[in-house]
């Protein structure tokens, strides 16, 4: 099956934000005919500094993978609601706190849109990096549409359909 | 055709929640190429106790399956609305009024998410269970979101689609 | 392709109101590998009057095909608005005017949900009915819910998907 | 495979509109089994005036492809407000600046729906056309409803679903 490259990008003067779903993995259940949720999806931003007029350096791009959760907080944002959430890549690893991620959606005060903000404080490397992309009121309205239509697939209910049991009742 | 698991689960002190669609069954109608809802889908809650940090007891489980209609209200609540279902397992039966489950959602005093509960009175066992999840607005929003994607499912009515009617008419 | 059955039914004290979607048909356009929509599909919803307790009267139904643009109107109804649609149902022939269908839709007084209404009046059979079912804002919730989700369907617009497009451009 | 005809159109006094959903194309990465948006979809908006009663002339339509994010804007318009886009039909050639296009979004004073209007100024062949048709708060809903339905596949986003990933993980 081929891998989809659509995602839903703005470039600003600063930088560039891009929006793509990534979708779960399933396992084949040992007891026979059943697939469970592997690994989950989730809505991978990415951020991605400009470095001149109309370009971007997609080196120094940084992640961060929404959780079905937090597309719940994202697309229930009212128009001067604010979030942020909180990511450690290296959770449950050695490296623990070490790399602190930080995501903040902030409306404009005149409500013309908001501000999204990646922060990425790494104390191995000694770095500290924040990206922020203003974005409009009608990016924002697609993205809010787009993450909406995407959360039932990236959650896997997208499996749960009539088309696919061709089997009915007896009669 | 595969069995799908994906339910939504959250996990929280006292007690774990999660949703997962159940589809309509179809039957094919005696007078030949036509199907019929047979069995109803629903939306089935399943709530189980904590018991220990991070532990929970899925032999405790109880279940409450929402019907199409109890799924509108549920998407329709407001943010300070709330809503009482009420369910007899044993309806029709000689056991009738034996059991009676009741799943309620009110929201926070403070209107940061809703409490959800499910109380089970067993009259045959002496048992009465009553299991409350607090969920978050964002938690609240994928399972808003969640459940009107799963509706027309729910309903069949994801089998009314063009895809499926390869005939067009004459020219 | 099978036909299906799966509408949603509310059953009431006085009568029985059902909803299910029409899909369009489609013609080969003569030009050759293309589609056109042919005749339009649409929302129809029946009454029928009950004739005792939990006993309906299917002979007796009455129907209303909502277009799409009614559809739009329906949806988007506020909790205190109403609408009323009107239909001729031999438009354009020598009957015209004989028969008169209108559809109204208005809202509790205490908001607890909406009155739908069908009145007929046929010249030529000197008769004239009304059906009228209360229905619940959670079954209200339901039938918007619903109706938005078929609304593209019923344009033929799920047609448009990129899942039936295997051809891609050239590299 | 067939292309779709399924356009919505409104026949109003002096001009008529229809909104078409344009799907993107993908292209094949070099790298293998990779599809990439190649060229972008949008919603295409085509108006025409009327020439008599219930006539129209279709030679002097005037198109405007609305791109994602004015459909985003579309979509999240309020009762109250309004909107204008501007393209360039001929943006990076020889000929840019030569036609202007601006469609405008403007609500009725009494709250009954909205005006939409295409203005095409061409100075290469100094015309000037301007086509305004009213829509009702119900065709007005339809459109949204169905530019909400149509934005992700008109994103490309219809093609991230599970349906197409039949591998599953190792078990």
């Amino acid at each position: 099956m081929d891998r989809i490259f659509a995602p839903y990008t703005v470039y600003k003067g600063k930088a560039a934000l891009s929006l793509t779903p990534v979708l779960p993995t399933f396992t084949k259940l040992e007891s026979g005919n059943g697939l469970r949720v592997d690994r989950r999806g989730n809505m991978m931003m990415k951020f991605w500094p400009a470095i001149g007029e109309r370009k971007y350096d997609w080196e120094k791009r940084q992640l961060f993978a929404l959780s079905a959760t937090e597309i719940g907080a994202f697309i229930s944002l009212g128009p001067t609601d604010s979030c942020e959430f909180f990511h450690d890549p290296s959770m449950k690893t050695s490296n623990a706190g070490q790399v602190r991620k930080s995501l903040s959606i902030k409306p404009h005060q005149d409500g013309s849109g908001y501000f999204i903000s990646l922060s990425v404080v790494n104390n191995l490397l000694k770095s500290m990096d924040r990206i922020t992309v203003p974005v409009t009121t009608a990016e924002f309205a697609v993205m809010k549409t787009a993450c909406s239509f995407a959360l039932p697939h990236i959650m896997g209910w997208d499996r749960y359909t009539s088309h696919q049991r061709p089997r009915v009742g007896e009669n």
